[in-house]
């Protein structure tokens, strides 16, 4: 098997079921609970909190642990617009957003916000001018994604948080899964106010990711209760799940250190061998990209047909992000990159980790032709 | 170790964790990749979604998938109040709910709601009656736990529900997060129309759980995005934790049918035991209460000082419900039912599983005397 739709999910590490597993059964005590057992849960869930936020370089009262990517996303805005509704109720954001920023946008829209979303280039990139010129009186959130979990370019986030730092009343929000472990962003330096990541998407488990809120930023909670979190988000916490979480980060963070350059050089590899073929478009720009995603078009084929006919060779790759995968629909990433749609609509996203070797990337763009010339004999 | 501390969190069966591992690592494909790795994992997810239907007797469609009590309960309530603001803005509940009932109903009295909360008797049961006077046109909610997660008093769901299904308007929601495996609940024959449930008090996992919604019940989500769950609750699934608290249920509600009457016997034996003792003032009644619970308060002591004795001897029990067992407060359940404060704050909870012996409850009594002579001791 080559796996290589790790931007939709990725094979949880062993070290780190097996945190998962010594928690759940030997540390199983609820954290807020007042006796041994309990206090044990929580130096556990402290530790963990220390640790995740030295890797993240802020401080342990700004990490708030969360189900995933999508709460943290949700809490992120939803929260703040909730919190801050006074000062003002204009947010801006981009056209190649997450569905978690898109949708959460949508409700607040409901709710009588109104939402500004930024076009991007041809490379999928928003510019810091346009976002400057959205800005009014209103404006209390910008949310913007780091790198693109469709093209995997790279958006100016330190730019537009310098941008950002000149309006006291408007937060900055940055969904940061798919760059964590791969794309470093210091997020203080960059002004970041609130900021997601998601732990299955570095190998820790489905179902944990926390939310970076800077010191003295206030949410509105999505969950109310026994006051876990600051209060922020109730709940008693899936310790074994975030210390998973807090290892499946070093462990990443150091592959990042030692094997990003490799990781880069595979993804060279592959982006070379697909221009190679006939009838192949890249959508992933050279420039300002990820280490670790990369989206073509095949001309003339839908999408789904090529995905399943690498499947055939033990290959696995995705048509777009996973949520919407089922949905079939042009990306609307695409189309905002002024990708027309029936491209759109024949694109498959490749996504390493760094567990993927050059030898998968060589036999990768083997079966790619070999597909693509056996698609071609039975269409004509 | 005796662990009689099961309402605050329950060590998850070892085959409970088997299946987390198994789903982990040869399932771990996101449900919504269109490949045949995501289509295994969607698999395995529909599987557990059937199996815990048919094991509560509802329809496959009426179960969402959570991160636990709290997120379920915040739906249930925030979610349909958001949704159905347009009926009314009135909602009803009691004075002994879980927080994460009261603090969402505070949520929604900040955003305009009108929350009644109907107050209980000595024994810690609401009266229907109270409940009927309640309601007005503006009611579009009554949310009423089944078992009191304090003192293990059963409220009277099924009058409830039969009140009011009278009212076409009215949603009722259930918080079965203590009852279940423990009291039976047939949440169609209840007119329950959101029922909550955990599995960590199971011995599932800590960030899992499920809300039931009655088919023909919409919520406006917590989560918005990727779409997942029917678009009510968006997010990457935690595929293994839930096929963990399938097998959790399954388990559970087979200890239920072959070992409610022993785990009554247990209680019981507590029980008199306990009365045995000079100076202990049982708090749980008699009659309609669950079979796991016993709250009591030992004169003169705080009940911190107390679990603290008992820890000395391997002994977990606590003070009042987990997440509230930090603040110094007395328990508001307790205050409802006209304890004193000073009563109140000497009180303990002491909560079983199918894993707890007679042998245990014996030592548990034994060790409970010791403690009371001894501190008595220490206080001349």
């Amino acid at each position: 098997m080559i796996y290589l739709d790790n931007s939709a999910t990725t094979k949880p590490y062993r070290e780190v079921l097996e945190s998962f597993n010594k928690v759940s059964t030997e540390y199983f005590g609820n954290p807020s609970s007042l006796h041994g057992l309990g206090g044990n849960a929580e130096k556990l869930l402290s530790q963990a909190r220390e640790q995740i936020a030295k890797l993240l370089k802020v401080q342990t009262k700004e990490i708030l642990f969360t189900s995933g990517g999508t709460e943290s996303n949700n809490i992120a805005i939803k929260g703040t617009a909730l919190m801050y509704r006074g000062r003002g109720r204009h947010i801006i954001t981009t056209e190649i957003e997450h569905p978690s920023v898109k949708e959460s946008m949508e409700q607040l829209r409901d709710l009588g916000f109104q939402i500004t979303y930024i076009p991007v280039d041809s490379d999928g990139t928003v510019s810091v001018t346009d976002i400057e010129k959205a800005i009014s009186e209103e404006t209390i959130l910008v949310s913007v994604m780091h790198v693109n979990n469709e093209t995997g370019s790279i958006q100016p986030i330190k730019e537009i948080g310098q941008l950002i730092k000149k309006y006291s009343k408007i937060l900055f929000h940055v969904d940061y899964v798919q760059g964590i472990g791969k794309v470093p962003l210091h997020f203080h330096d960059c002004q970041i106010d609130l900021c997601t990541i998601s732990g299955h998407k570095f190998h820790g488990l489905k179902g944990t990711g926390a939310l970076f809120i800077r010191q003295g930023v206030k949410i509105s909670p999505l969950f109310s209760g026994g006051g876990q979190e600051w209060r922020q988000r109730s709940g008693t916490e899936n310790v074994a799940g975030i210390v998973a979480m807090a290892k499946a980060l070093r462990l990443t963070l150091q592959r990042q250190e030692n094997s990003v350059a490799e990781m880069r050089k595979i993804k060279d590899c592959i982006r070379i061998g697909l221009e190679k073929i006939d009838g192949i478009k890249i959508h992933t720009p050279v420039l300002h990209c990820a280490p670790h995603i990369i989206n073509f078009s095949i001309h003339d084929f839908k999408a789904e047909v090529f995905v399943h006919a690498l499947e055939e060779k033990g290959i696995y790759v995705s048509t777009t992000s996973a949520c919407s995968s089922k949905i079939k629909k042009p990306s609307s990433t695409l189309l905002a990159m002024g990708v027309p749609e029936e491209e759109a609509l024949s694109s498959i996203r490749v996504s390493l980790s760094y567990e993927n070797t050059m030898e998968e990337a060589t036999q990768f763009i083997e079966s790619v032709n070999e597909a693509v010339t056996r698609l071609r004999k039975v269409m004509n």
